[in-house]
């Protein structure tokens, strides 16, 4: 029995609110349950320097957590004076994942940043954060064909990302904190509609995990992914 | 005319909405008008190093924008590893705003961190944090005189704060971002209930303005802050 | 009565001693009292990034406390790698200050630095360093038009800033370190010659205050920038 | 074909040097091909803050990459004043795969530190520390256990790592420098003696890669890391 | 002839003025011509912590630049977050010389700081430093002495410090900054009265020198010490 | 007696192996005994930006310790986020020495940089350094020769370094580190094949030392250097 009374193949509620804020060219709050994430897609246009001139774009991510989103207050990292390698790996897996399903010639000169701010944490906060960015940066790009910016949609497929691991010995789908913090293994993958692996992490935290258990946990992967398309799919109306 | 349409001793709408986020001793999102800020107040059992063995506590605050709460991207000050200027400015403004109305020693040798976030900005972000804050601060307290953790209530004074402006020749109250990038002079002004004031701030931006306009400032910013309080009362219940 | 043995309205001896280093187009040893800062002003041949290109120019200022300037040693600033919250809310005060009196059209495509330095700190830094910040202008202004860098004048006006308090209860002028630290309201008012207000600046440090005393905190101003105008123009000769 | 003429399931060839610097209680030189790290175990009589009085140990790693490590200089990370987010990711791959093979409490109130620097970069550097870290941390381990200092063995598995990646639609072992840089798939795989893993990573660079692909890559792993383990048990004399 | 006419072995004007500001327990505005600097000596009841509970003091020091002390206006390394490489090798220069003419036993468990904030730069900024440094020292540890803090005299030397070069082919005293930027040597004698070396320091900057003209310019150095030691003598009034 | 058995003039084995690494344009692992040194020369097409379009290069280094090439693990200035004031120095004089023994004007505008990573330390880390920088840059500029890019030899004279100091009373060649520990006066000196000095520093760690002292230390420092300009030789092959 999970602590949440979840199956083990069972997700939290999915919610993908759009247009959460006004300013930006996509903004999404998802919540995988208590996760809660901001993401934000802003379109610059500018490339990173090491792309100028070269006609092609670029799409990058920034990831925070707010102090408070978790248990106890974390320090701010903006007052610390540098982001923790905990937020530099989770920043480059989003922006890894979000370039995966977009064709970068497509998209012009320009960049797009999502921006991931947790404003309240749960277990899971790089794969809803993954899972949002991609429903920002759909919104991002269909204002930038709207207007006739571009003239070709440079989005490729969708991405989704969820967590698994190992809980007292079963597996299982979307871990919340509790189960997160006791796990013996916790796995994230980034898959894209249709089946196709992006990225797979799976990390033995106690006791190291075996092939059947790397499959068990991609095959859960992939049931949760399926829900998370079709919440995407509804918040981007199609 | 304002460009809002609204009459020069008219707010925006405020809206306080507690327990937005489920971990922070005090969790407020409030709105004036478009600019929405988080505020969380976190209760700790330590004081800075400054004040170990005094028999008191601290109220402090930090204060950040989200990189797309504004028209166009900032960048994140974790990302470039120091806070601005104005960020520190507004930072010390709120946290000597709350510590106004706190009697440090009843609060005994805790700390209550107050984090300020602007979700979206569109004007008058430090003292909508300001006046979210009281709230989030009172909610902390609340909690706990309820677990007996504190028998007295350390909270002596209600806390609001508005800006206030002088825009195209008139003295406006709560300024929006437009009127606020053309305003010909900003003031903020931190007021308790019964008329004290904490803090005045009043700055040119444009041309310099004389006595006659600092008090009609001041008296708008009196009719800005009895609707803050009413609204703090209700959010908080009394 | 006051621990310097001062009146109410009484200001400390004024001192502005021009061409303390010889680098500098402008260069100020200012004192009041036992506060004593360098200002020089420095003409610079570029813009911050933000103005390249616009036809103006642009008038900054840069603020620090040698780290025996005070009682006890405070440490310095360069060591600890960043500047503290207080060094930046004054520079950005002292900096607004001085472009409130300047027609940065006319300046042309050039910044003059103002660096502020405090040798001996006795409270009143900062309005002492803008009113020293003044001259170094002044001066340095002076140097581009008899060079005929420059050909009108882009001073528009003087401004002179001084603090007031409150301090047992007593409105009183020119604050000295020992009223500053017991002081229960604390000001700082940037006037310019003529009684117009560039900044006001009334903060609480014990005890909430009236309007009442916000008025008479700024009459009290008037009467001390009246003796640093006469002061400033002693100094450069007109 | 692979452009070193290797066969897809062939290793380069792999050289454990121990002793290479004589002050560290562990110190080794790891060849594979031509990417050579140096790998040094330094025991230290104090944990981290958070571990304190905890009655356990620790192992924690740090990866730099000498500027000239590479075919073209990369710049200092000491000189640049902070590390990138790709050696903190690695630095974290490290210390967790080398505490998966430890038991923390036998270890004692003491820190073993990997220290990983690349001498010569050619491809497959974090997978080759991670090799070279258990030799370093076995040869560390046996002092401690020769000594007395720890009387029961904290080492309870072998760990090694390897890289493999889908190198023009072909799955193959150990890739270097010219095959990583233009692989469809990277992956990295940490495995235990006997067969369990302890960290597996698996990122597209091109194209997106199905589960077969997967497996392909996990079982050339473990074919890599077979070799691995021979070489370590060779290095360390058992 | 020297470009300021100076004979090659003679000094510029040595002025040593104490009691420039009112704090710290010794301060001293020292001048070796245009060079100006303002040395202050802070006695601290700690020591670093590698010297605690070690039954001896510390003397150290830190040394900055004005940003307009110079011909043109150098960035305030407190603004950059760093302190240049010369920047700190001059204040380790510094810290060395007063510790070797103190006895650290004697001194007790406190830390004097020598603070050297060069005013106005004109060549020898570190040698008229260190010069003034021994006398600000000699003052705090005479009040020290005056107070009963300490019962032994801990100074056992007096140091003075003088740069001299090889400026047109011609070995030359107490270098100013036109003889400084064309020289094709640079040297720092640290001196004890008497004729003891505590460093010497003699750099090439264009071509290199021999044996000989090492030697003529530590006899150089002995001359101008001589001179800053009765300097040093008339400032202390002994 | 030395604490190594050495005569007072002998310096300890001498190796220069060149090739240690691949990639760079010079590549040199120096050791002096157990002092280890890898330096790599890499030739870079750019110029700092004050040597922007001035028809000459520039040759620069930097320095740096692993973690645990002492007997104590050091912090790695990476993760600290600064280099020491040492480290600085150090790589100051390193540049420093390079650049007195070739011509940046027939360097053309290019940038060599040497980067000096000590592998294992037993004392005299920079003059080792220095030593086998030498060869790197020879061999480095050889390439440019042999290319065709750059038709004259821009390197004027050879340079060693060399530490000595005064070891129980005694003037010694070649510190290691026992001796360097203990040393009343630590001295480093760069000369030029022939005799010249591009840099003399001799710094008194306990007692003060005379000019018969000194010229002691040079004199030694030359029978090192003669020995150091053989194993140079033999290791460029000429």
């Amino acid at each position: 029995m999970r602590p949440s009374g979840r199956a083990p193949d069972e997700m939290r509620v999915i919610d993908i609110q759009t247009g959460f804020t006004k300013h930006a060219e996509g903004s999404v709050l998802v919540s995988f349950g208590d996760t809660r994430v901001l993401v934000t897609a802003s379109v610059e246009d500018k490339v990173p320097p090491f792309l100028r001139n070269k006609g092609q774009g670029w799409v990058t991510a920034e990831y925070s957590m707010l102090p408070r989103a978790t248990h106890t207050r974390g320090s701010r990292e903006a007052a610390k004076g540098k982001q923790s390698g905990r937020t530099q790996e989770i920043q480059r897996l989003i922006g890894r994942s979000l370039r995966a399903v977009i064709d970068l010639k497509k998209l012009g000169e320009r960049q797009i940043v999502l921006d991931c701010d947790v404003i309240q944490a749960d277990g899971g906060t790089r794969t809803a954060a993954i899972s949002g960015a991609w429903v920002a940066l759909r919104l991002a790009v269909d204002k930038l064909l709207a207007s006739g910016a571009i003239s070709e949609d440079p989005i490729i497929h969708k991405v989704a990302a969820v967590s698994c691991g190992i809980h007292e010995g079963t597996p299982v789908l979307d871990l919340d904190y509790v189960e997160d913090s006791s796990a013996d293994a916790d796995a994230n993958f980034v898959l894209l509609e249709g089946g196709k692996i992006a990225e797979a992490q799976a990390t033995a935290e106690g006791a190291c995990y075996d092939e059947e258990s790397l499959l068990r946990l991609l095959r859960l992967a992939r049931i949760g992914c399926e829900q998370i398309f079709a919440a995407q799919a509804a918040a981007v109306g199609r």
